[in-house]
């Protein structure tokens, strides 16, 4: 057997001490490769590969995926719709499947996936094409069976992922989802080339935003013993980062087998508020900005039962709500097209190093499989 | 204060220990006197409420609701792409406010509220009012907000609920959507006279079905000990059972505080599979049908793993499946149309009987409302 170097290169832990660790840490480098291909940076233009069918038609999207690629997927909804004003529908692909969707003409059929071989997502995605849908596939595989069936591949560019936990390829989907949307937008007339040129930048300020979230690895590694002795943990977001919310929660799932869940906010006191007092800790994602009166609104809620709280905020956002908060976890603030991107960091090095202090197999969790090619 | 005879038998708990017991028991009764409001038998046909304008229009609903009510929502979205080929986006009322939805001219905006006052499915309905939706609402208290602003009221019959863990409500809910569901199809001309009767038909059969789940109410209590010492619980489902394992993991965690959570038997694999053990118990919901052998596939991943599975199906699922699983409950062999008002009273019952082994307060769960009129 021979190993080119590069390869060999790729699947080695280098300095650190897990795999999921190195891919944590190597997001900014891999996020910054793969807006390189979706960004013509002295145009301040959105790039998207040639394609033969023009996006100004497509009067809907349906996005489907599975587990983390699901999550990536429901951040794009909420940026498709509002800068793009096209609706979107998502499902996780065991669903999707089975439930006679309806599929307009004209509609774009959006796939999300790793390894581009997930099975229910590439059986969903033959539907798709029978059905008369464009397709769109966004993998970290090029060569990849959903790369080769596509009529639209958007490649991330994460490099091999080996860690069962996806980390880099999550904010890899999410760069190229939001360069497509900026891009839907922009075909459809509702963004003009000054807001595509600030969006622009805006995606080109990640890396070194997700370098600042990186910064506080040490600190989240020194309070990862106030979430390790729990069996329960929710996570809270809204918006944008009700999807990061879910994303944290099974990133614990995953490796430190705590079980943790994730809920929209607004929707604690309909029934899971009851679960709250002292032993089961909430972790609360409200970047500053709209709807974080909202989101800290809720955590007060939870706070006046007893419940211990996890604040990842900006500065701006501790000061304001921080105080008796059982930890907090400061990120640089981010325009909120960028933040979904920066505050998986933080969700991903909890569960990193909440695992660890666990002594859990982090790169090859109990039960679990990198791709799931069966249903 | 005076008080009218029929209103203070209705709040009386007679033979029963709890209002929710008592309203678990109720639900043949109301089911089949919401039912009759929305059907004319002679005919074998839905009726619907008179209103001025034409359902066959509608080209989109769009569901917006909390809770309960989400997921007699989401029920609800697989029956009229099913049935009307309509497509559905549907989201929780808190997210939907803010996320800029897109609302296309002449979508139905749907609201589902017990109370009819829910503040967040409350604003929500005002701003799609603003963008010239058109309003039907479900809710339970005819002079309620909702009510009184929507175009067309659909109210269920369910009677005063006071237990804060919706039941009868809910299954009231799926009675009125499941008749919506059918006439839009009717009027789409997706469904013929003979089709309509037939699903006339099935519908009737629900209260019958209802009382025969309810036999297994000892059934149920004698195994509550299985699950009552878990901390943790999750319930799986597929299609129109997926909102119901939600629903099953939503009533435990409201007056038993275990924490359930309900997943797309599907997802299973896409990380959840790590938490399980023998200490987290798997329930089930698997009715005979296209649907069946996928579920119990991830069933027996979860088994393989050294799960504890309870299985709900009927009589012939749990002949093919149901060996070696910790305890099974068997429903009547019913319609799929009726099925999810079915399933709903095995993980109703399952809820109150674990809750009442822990000696919980089942009918004020701590830190819950009835009605969320905050947001």
């Amino acid at each position: 057997v021979t190993t080119s170097g590069a390869s060999a290169a790729a699947i080695e832990k280098g300095n650190y001490r897990h795999f999921m660790q190195k891919e944590i840490f190597e997001q900014p480098v891999v996020v910054a490769q793969t807006l390189r291909s979706y960004i013509r940076q002295l145009e301040r233009q959105i790039a998207l590969p040639q394609i033969d069918f023009d996006l100004s038609n497509i009067n809907r999207v349906t996005i489907v995926a599975c587990g983390t690629s699901y999550y990536a997927g429901m951040v794009a909804k909420y940026w498709f719709e509002q800068f793009a004003r096209v609706p979107v529908d998502i499902d996780v692909a065991s669903e999707f499947r089975y439930r006679e969707p309806v599929l307009e003409k004209g509609g774009l059929a959006l796939f999300i996936s790793q390894s581009g071989e997930t099975a229910d997502t590439l059986a969903a995605l033959r539907h798709c094409k029978e059905e008369g849908q464009t397709i769109a596939v966004v993998v970290n595989v090029p060569t990849s069976s959903m790369a080769r069936e596509a009529d639209l591949l958007l490649p991330t560019h994460a490099g091999p992922e080996i860690g069962v936990a996806s980390t880099k390829a999550f904010t890899c989907q999410l760069a190229v989802l939001a360069a497509l949307a900026a891009h839907l937008a922009v075909s459809r007339g509702r963004m003009d080339a000054d807001e595509e040129a600030s969006v622009v930048d805006h995606l080109l300020q990640a890396p070194a935003a997700l370098n600042a979230a990186l910064a506080h690895d040490e600190e989240i590694a020194a309070m990862a013993h106030l979430v390790s002795p729990a069996r329960d943990v929710l996570y809270l977001g809204r918006g944008p980062d009700y999807p990061l919310a879910l994303e944290g929660a099974l990133k614990l799932k995953e490796i430190s087998y705590i079980h943790a869940e994730g809920y929209a906010s607004g929707e604690m006191k309909h029934g899971p508020i009851a679960l709250i007092d002292e032993a089961v800790p909430v972790i609360v994602l409200a970047p500053s900005g709209p709807l974080f009166e909202k989101t800290v609104s809720n955590m007060q809620e939870v706070r006046a039962r007893g419940g211990k709280v996890v604040l990842i905020s900006d500065a701006a956002g501790i000061a304001e709500a921080g105080e008796g908060c059982m930890a907090t976890i400061e990120m640089p603030r981010v325009h909120p097209l960028i933040a979904p991107l920066v505050y998986a960091v933080p969700v991903q090095l909890l569960a990193y190093h909440v695992a660890v202090a666990k002594g859990t197999d982090v790169d090859q969790p109990r039960n679990l499989a990198k791709s799931v090619t069966v249903e």
